[in-house]
């Protein structure tokens, strides 16, 4: 492999330069943080199970008319992406209350949310990742309010795809966070799906026993992280591909 | 004074059943509390301000066709308002960055923002008054998409009166809260505007020396916070009326 330009190395990928103008080389590490990186360690062969995992979200989610930033997969922990302009907001799309919303809102967690709410934070990490409005979103410029249209309309297909896509192998859907981008065309953009769809950013229980299958096993020290992880790749019928 | 019902004691304010169905009687303490009333102490003769403040200010946005609560006021700290189930939702109008926004978006104090920002907290003592947004709103049923156009869009009606109405005396509104109700008729029911306006929850700034009128003073320990109140009343005309 010809050495590359790094381009940023995040909490649990790295970004290099891509072939051709306008491409990303993006990396997957088996780091795993939480509580805004406060607890830190690894999970192992997590990075090999997010790309394959990402790669077939974004693939399937590509099917039903979702743009993303995802062009092939170039190996184990690689995959060739569309270079975008980063929105700096976190899309959070919840179905069931679990995590930070049940302490800040007084809410049980497993507790069906009337219907599925979707949360925006901003993205920094400095900050804790705040949670936002779409009024602060317009005053401070992050998204134009057509970008929000796109946003959310997105993130409402993508939940719907993304539940029926889990429940069909046992899995409820609890949240996930997405997060978008601008790619440029000349002096239009428009936005994309970017980063990653995995158990990294998802929460995924168990249809049956409940069980955690999320990396809410790794922030709360309930231990099987790694087998957690494959369980969903398997049930994707992701494991006994014989990779190359 | 006969003897009435009390239906309510808050952190600044108590409510007793009216003299007529449909009113209650709004009675202004002098307690002041902070920090989701962390700090507790009190400010001599604020609540006869307050009282006064607030009737000023309501009774001019009526003219202006804001509907409100109050009726009149019935002596120095006791107004007579039209009772409103509260929708649990405090309306936060900000023109210039200060407080709590402060360290939660990493903005310096006395920024001007943008544009005017709305912001929607929970109305929960316990939970602190947590931020939300609309989604929130609407998820939970705490007021509905069109009481919620109402609130907003009388929300800026009144930033835009109150702006002018203290520049007029020399003083920068920075920010300020408010609450609405719904008052209802028969099986209908519209949104006015509730609770008080006052220096308890407005951040008020001299124009000229930048000093701090408002609630901040208590909330800091910067001292003179009677003498604050006082010159807001002095300034709005209230001071010198000779009350009853
Ligand atoms: N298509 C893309 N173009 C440019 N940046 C991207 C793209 N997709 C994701 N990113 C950004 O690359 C980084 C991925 O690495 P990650 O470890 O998730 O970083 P972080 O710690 O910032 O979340 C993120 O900052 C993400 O916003
Ligand atoms: N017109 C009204 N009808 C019914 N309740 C009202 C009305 N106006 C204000 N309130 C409520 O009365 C209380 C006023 O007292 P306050 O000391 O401010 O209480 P709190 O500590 O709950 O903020 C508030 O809870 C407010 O929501
Ligand atoms: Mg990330
Ligand atoms: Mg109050």
């Amino acid at each position: 492999m010809t050495r590359r330009r790094q381009i940023y190395e995040g909490k649990a990928k790295i970004l290099y330069e891509g072939p051709e103008p306008g491409t990303l080389i993006q990396y997957f590490k088996d780091d795993a943080t939480a509580f805004n990186a406060q607890k830190k360690g690894t999970i192992n062969g997590k990075g090999v199970i997010n790309n394959r995992i990402s790669e077939y979200v974004f693939t399937r989610l590509a099917h039903i008319g979702i743009p993303t930033h995802f062009i092939r997969r170039l190996n184990m922990r690689e995959q060739l992406i569309r270079q975008v302009e980063i929105v700096p907001i976190e899309v959070i799309v919840r179905n069931v209350a679990a995590g930070s919303i049940c302490t800040r809102l007084g809410l049980e967690e497993g507790q069906p949310l009337p219907h599925t709410l979707i949360e925006y934070c901003y993205k920094d990490d400095a900050l804790g990742d705040p949670l936002v409005a779409e009024e602060h979103i317009a005053c401070f410029g992050w998204a134009t309010q057509e970008e929000m249209q796109d946003i959310s309309s997105m993130a409402i297909r993508i939940n719907d795809f993304m539940c029926g896509m889990f429940a069909a192998i046992g899995i409820r859907l609890i949240d996930f966070k997405l997060e978008f981008g601008r790619q440029f065309d000349g002096d239009f953009s428009r936005i994309i799906l970017a980063d990653e769809i995995s158990p990294d950013g998802c929460r995924l229980w168990d249809i049956e026993t409940g069980e955690k299958l999320d990396k809410d096993r790794f922030r709360r020290d309930l231990g099987g992280e790694v087998e957690a992880y494959q369980e969903v790749a398997r049930r994707l019928g992701l494991l006994n591909e014989g990779g190359e």
